[in-house]
């Protein structure tokens, strides 16, 4: 098909069409015409619970969302996803994270490698290496410095399992702002710290910077005998790892079909494992091995990624709506509307297509979020009342490990009543400034408990949502080229900042703002 | 003038046709036309630098944007904000934060009180009762116990300026979600913990519920008659808090004319006081009240604050750009963006106007945002290479505390190299998926030193650019009506969780997400 085929095809303007029948029927008018509306619209498994009722849909508009997967033939892309082809075409790479949670087949091999082999010999190494660090008495903090997908995967579960946490204390440095690293240092004993170095390239300038810095500081303390002693790394380029120092038994390996924001499965994943134990880390790929199995094996109408998929490009495309809000009800899931971010807007906020077409279609929305009931008291006010409708997700836990029921049912009662108001509003034509437009829609996904199980399914089910609404856009959701011109363009800026800038501040604009730097900063 | 008067003046209209001159101008092409453009578009003050050249602006818009503003009298509602007139009209309160920063008039009475007499009670208080808790080596732990507005202000700045905090350790809890404060407690000690709690009413469900549990806690370890020793609040109800059992001396009183998301120049402050000091509390007034000068002796086409405003507007109606990233390259500042975007989309996202009207144009964007250079390798991508024009707000900090020159260096190249990136694009026609169309705007606003001064300076500004837009918007962007809707159907839920949800669950979905819950939860 030719380009931009996909704003062509029969059943795209089938749900244009559509959207003209279903534009203006309110939310509560579908609950009032089927009573049964939230048994039909809503899916469970294993302890999660997807409820996607207070959309904008019918079972018309379900039909037409799956028959234009179909046509895009989702279902052929998830099988060549699974069999190792290298669907991450302008890297020539298999996506195979899937692979970390046992979910390929046996016999898959890749550059020559079996890769159930290598997932084994990797799954062993964190084994033994978590087990080996936590059982080492002197080792007071551990440190993981790491940017993008070698930082917010393990940071957030970090976060979110912190009650359970029963190893040394972790840290996580990610900014190339040396104040975050050097006030972390400033309370660290260096013979009691061990750094793990998070990078696929061992090539990113924020972690080889911090990298570089912490030597130095173990070094001023241990002297160069003890040094690598103190580093591990994860990284697909264990050359470089070599060269730095690093100990061959303390790399820990990626490979080029793990994506840096899906890398949290495997190596990257160290840290979780460290903090919270091995079988807490196995305990979030096995979460993740439902999610895949659910994927893989249900039909596209009963299939949950995929119907937040076909959800979020409704909106997307036909709605027009453009920005999505992750509102998670738990304060220790503060880091996941972060996670979510990175895992959609970096996979799919792309403007060319696969054949290398311009797209004449938005891609992927703004995402961002916070934790209920905090979001209530900061920006809920433009989602209840402005013109603007942003779609949200709602991720409500059932259960509670703190005594506090009260608090509990407060926080799930908040989640539902959010939710409800979105939907409904209230009308008052004597007091406009109180009028809830309502009609706005939101999913519900509720965990059964907050722990690195149910966390590993939800985690899981987001990737493979994303993916599928990249491979209906036809792009390619696993590469990252949009942040490589501007890493290009600081290096050139850097190199110069000492000298002179007029190279490559060819505007005035960052002519301007580089003269102010060197004279405020460089030259003081 | 009629409802929607706004998109009917002329000089909106103006601006309409002007949009068509500019739609297809690159911003390199306005670089190119105007070697000086960074001398004709930029501003300082006092050690902050505001450079707006790249944007989508010439002199003919800055000009048609300031006769926009003047035909919606900006000038005449800024002078009655400062005369204490009741310009919060659905809630008949005057808007006087710029009180607390010694910026209105010296006469003011506001409910028969002179306000700067109120200001300077409120200040003194501040100062002794921070000295106080400094100074009692007892107390090792405070806890701000507040949410919104009561909890962002003081936890943005307290964790801005950790590098110099001398005080007691600060926490801060806000979310209702029980595991938050039961992990805290879990690790004070009940003797050496103070509580602050923030609650303008004294009636916030969060902080109350956490608050009461907090009594709990402290009462099982001290006993009655010791337990309000260790309660301070800031309140504008002293009744309630009596009636709690916080005694008189402990109460720091905030008046109805300062809004929560403004309360942090006032009593909910104390916790960055007892933190840092009173003296940075105070230079953090002093930077806001610099700004506050500016704001209201600058002619329009000056006023920084203003052309922010302006801005913001040229993008949200005429070009329909709905988001807003706000990119501090400050690690501390990791707070920032939560702050600026609840001050913005609780304040600005409206849809109803002053006199009533439902509104017929756009009011506040989306705002998002993450420390630079981690927003670089989470979500930048989409804002490099989607269809979807974000603008950008970068902050850079040129001064460093530490000494680490390299990364001080680099972090400042980089914010400079991404401006310049979504600015300049790179046009790639062989490889499509290296092409970057450029042409994105940003703001870049410099500050001299990451501290209290500055800082302040900073929340000033952002304060005076929402409000403006506010004013031109036509809405009352001092209340938040819209957050009431879900809290009273919380509170019915809440009631009847534990008996029958058939009254408060109106519709299947949810009825059934309650059920859930139930099932799982409180029956378990």
């Amino acid at each position: 098909m030719s380009n931009n085929a996909l704003t062509k095809r029969p059943e795209w303007l089938a749900l244009e069409n559509h959207f003209k029948e279903m534009e203006d029927v309110p939310l509560r008018a579908l609950f009032a015409d089927d009573p049964s509306r939230f048994d039909h619209f809503h899916l469970r498994l294993d302890g999660l619970l997807f409820d996607y009722s207070k959309h904008k849909i019918n079972a018309r508009t379900k039909a037409l969302l799956c028959a234009l997967a179909r046509a895009c033939d989702v279902e052929g892309w998830r099988a060549r996803m699974l069999s190792g082809a290298a669907i991450n075409t302008t890297e020539n790479r298999a996506v195979l994270h899937m692979a970390l949670r046992g979910s390929t087949p046996e016999g898959l091999e890749v550059d020559g490698e079996n890769v159930t082999d290598f997932v084994q010999d990797t799954l062993a190494l964190i084994k033994t290496t978590s087990e080996r660090v936590r059982a080492d008495k002197s080792i007071t903090d551990v440190v993981n410095i790491g940017i993008g997908g070698s930082d917010l995967g393990p940071r957030m579960m970090c976060r979110a399992l912190i009650a359970s946490a029963d190893g040394p204390n972790i840290h996580f440095i990610s900014n190339i702002d040396g104040d975050a690293l050097s006030l972390l240092l400033g309370k660290l004993n260096p013979h009691s710290t061990v750094f793990l170095i998070a990078s696929k390239t061992f090539n990113t300038l924020e972690t080889l910077t911090n990298t570089a810095a912490a030597r130095d500081w173990l070094l001023a303390a241990l002297g160069p005998d003890k040094v690598y002693d103190h580093f591990l790394t994860m990284t697909a380029n264990p050359e470089a790892a070599l060269k730095f120092g690093i100990a061959p038994a303390n790399i820990l390996l990626l490979r080029n079909w793990i994506g840096g924001r899906y890398s949290l499965w495997g190596a990257t994943g160290l840290a979780l494992a460290i903090a919270c134990g091995f079988e807490v880390f196995n305990d979030m790929l096995k979460g993740a091995a439902v999610a895949d199995r659910h994927f893989i094996q249900s039909p596209l109408e009963e299939n949950i990624p995929v119907l937040m998929a076909l959800i979020g490009i409704w909106y997307r495309n036909f709605w027009k709506y453009d920005a999505l809000a992750i509102l998670p009800y738990a304060q220790s899931l503060e880091i996941l509307p972060s996670y979510i971010q990175q895992l959609d807007m970096e996979s799919n906020g792309k403007g060319a297509g696969k054949n290398g077409e311009t797209l004449d279609y938005q891609t992927g929305p703004v995402v961002f979020g916070e934790t209920g009931s905090n979001a209530q008291h900061a920006f809920m006010q433009l989602l209840h009342q402005s013109r603007q409708v942003i779609p949200a997700e709602f991720i409500a836990i059932a259960g509670a490990h703190h005594g506090m029921k009260a608090h509990h049912m407060a926080l799930f009662g908040n989640a539902l009543a959010q939710s409800k108001a979105l939907m409904d509003g209230l009308e008052n034509t004597s007091e406009p400034c109180k009028n809830f437009p309502g009609n706005r829609p939101s999913s519900t996904l509720i965990l059964d408990q907050l722990d690195a199980y149910h966390l590993g399914m939800l985690l899981a089910l987001y990737e493979h949502k994303i993916a599928v609404q990249g491979a209906i856009w036809n792009i390619n959701s696993f590469d990252q080229w949009g942040v490589e011109l501007g890493k290009s363009i600081a290096d050139a800026l850097i190199k110069d900042f000492d000298n002179d800038t007029r190279n490559t501040c060819t505007d005035s604009s960052t002519a301007g703002l580089a003269q102010y730097f060197r004279e405020k900063f460089i030259k003081s």
